[in-house]
């Protein structure tokens, strides 16, 4: 279908990954004017922009923008910024690839603390060869926080493979084979069936510092923590106050409040946490730019974009 | 169907689990006679055995035994056993509740390495922060040696998470979704495509050692190895050997030559080697005792039993 529009005008800020983004976006728009930061543009021409850690002032620089796309699920980044304007459309990447990989890490860190890898690699270090009884996979429970693309599709792997799964959501969701909870009220409930609970929430007003002393206490004794969303949703001293007070068993984190994790954070050496450099799920660039192309066709059809951000919520 | 039999006879000796084993067994069968040593009985009278690691001479005092039940998967303890008539049958467990549990071991060894978790792991010790590109799960080639009762259900859940996967056995197997390789002639070829390698043979005659420099050189370089099968197939040296010039990336090992690994075995503190004592899959006893009911109904009525050995190969 021939179009006789004016070619797109798109600006790329994207945190050190802005030439790679270029690459992938002109082979795909070969008829688009890309550009990054780097290069002699107008900024009153810019129609749409792809950003991921945008520099603070860049937004407001940007008059007729139509809309922004995150090169990532998450928008924390992007909605935080003071100068966005309320109307202006933010469109996030829906799993695009990534809820592979979340799926991955979920498998190898819900079986860390089911299997006792936890405890078998503190007895290696000890030349310890005391054996424990295997647990069985379905009177494990795990509860999963959040059942978005990503949350929903961890949580029916996790179920696949033999664990007993919840869900908890803003709105009541159905997922075969999972039992489902939604809203705050419900919040307590759901934390006290969870053995291993998984946090896949979105960053907004609502979910940060969702786990805290109080909430944390909900969870049955010896229960373990994974956190791959952000590492706003939970209180770092109340993380290692559960644990080391011994009602939590550990935590499997890819996510902290501040990263990279500062060297002297007591994350680090602690021997009940694991913690990985923010690498459960990462954008993959062809299956990125396959949907922000798409969702341009949309948005030039009039038509909604999948992925768009309800801004009243803030994801 | 009501039998007119006498009632059977029935010899357990489990190495520690006995009490265990009779207590289950005369649940299931309420009408045989189930003995542990330390019962007062007439070694004339056993019919059958349940034998895990039975003490040295205990078989040649038992003249009308009729078969022995293994209480494991593995056989190899059974008939190393030199006072074993040959034309005894052997019966060993087959899955009985252990593939789940493998199919669990081998998701997260498979990732530990697929996911750079031992890297990450390392970085940890080091405060180091550096990220590293996720690799795709169909680029990460797996090979499974032995695809019997625990080989195949492991390749074919790891090929259903998105690996690619290879298998090699004795005689030509056909999987849905695994290229397989059958044969000592085409193990090198088989060596040569396992970025992780994962030996679930039986130990016999013919693969004990199988993993030995040659064969590890015939690794690409950087493969990782995972040996939850027994130690006896791995020459332990070679193995450190190749991880120490970095031919290998590292192993994960659930098994050893000896066991328990001594204390001061350098399996223990290598920093690419993780090491759990021998819990990849734990017989379960009520899976088990099923499997082994079902058996003897199939020898009273002169059937084939499930999972009988072959004495001529071994396994
Ligand atoms: N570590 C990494 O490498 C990495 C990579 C990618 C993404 N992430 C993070 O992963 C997280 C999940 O991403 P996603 O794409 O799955 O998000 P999503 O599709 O937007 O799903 C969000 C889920 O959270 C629920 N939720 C939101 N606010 C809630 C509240 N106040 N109470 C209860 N439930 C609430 C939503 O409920 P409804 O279904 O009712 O709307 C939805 O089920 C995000 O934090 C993202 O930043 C991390
Ligand atoms: N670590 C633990 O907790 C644990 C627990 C249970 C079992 N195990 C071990 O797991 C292993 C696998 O058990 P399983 O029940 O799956 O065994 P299985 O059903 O007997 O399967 C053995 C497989 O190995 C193949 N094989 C045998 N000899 C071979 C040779 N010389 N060359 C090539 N392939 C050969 C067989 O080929 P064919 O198909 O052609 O016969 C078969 O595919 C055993 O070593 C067992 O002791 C360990």
């Amino acid at each position: 279908m021939a179009t006789t529009n004016a070619p797109l005008n798109i600006l790329i800020s994207a945190a050190g990954d802005d030439q790679k983004w270029k690459s992938v976006m002109v082979d795909r728009l070969p008829d688009a004017n890309i550009v990054t930061e780097e290069d002699d543009y107008d900024p009153e021409t810019i129609d749409y922009a792809l950003f991921w850690k945008q520099p603070q002032g860049l937004i407001k620089t940007l008059p007729k923008l139509k809309a922004i796309f995150s090169l990532g699920a998450g928008v924390d980044h992007v909605v935080s910024s003071p100068s966005l304007p309320k109307e202006l459309p933010v469109i996030r990447l829906e799993d695009a690839g990534m809820a592979d990989q979340m799926v991955q890490y979920h498998l190898y860190a819900a079986l860390h603390f089911m299997r006792d890898f936890d405890v078998y690699s503190a007895q290696q270090a000890k030349a310890d060869w005391t054996q424990h009884d295997v647990a069985r996979i379905s009177q494990c429970r795990v509860g999963v926080m959040g059942l978005g693309a990503l949350g929903s599709a961890v949580a029916s792997s996790l179920s696949n493979l033999g664990f007993t799964v919840s869900g908890w959501s803003r709105s009541m969701k159905a997922i075969e084979g999972i039992s489902t909870y939604a809203g705050k009220e419900t919040l307590a409930e759901f934390l006290g069936q969870s053995d291993i609970l998984i946090c896949l929430l979105p960053r907004t007003s609502e979910t940060e510092n969702v786990l805290n002393s109080s909430t944390l206490s909900f969870l049955p004794k010896g229960a373990a923590i994974i956190n791959a969303a952000r590492g706003a949703m939970i209180n770092e001293a109340d993380l290692l106050r559960a644990i080391d007070t011994g009602h939590l068993r550990g935590a499997f984190l890819d996510v902290a409040a501040t990263e990279p994790l500062p060297e002297s954070h007591p994350f680090w050496d602690h021997g009940k946490i694991r913690i990985t450099p923010h690498i459960a799920a990462a954008t993959r660039f062809e299956e990125s730019v396959d949907q922000i192309a798409e969702n341009l066709d949309r948005l030039a059809r009039g038509e909604t974009p999948r992925g768009l951000v309800n801004r009243e919520v803030g994801y």
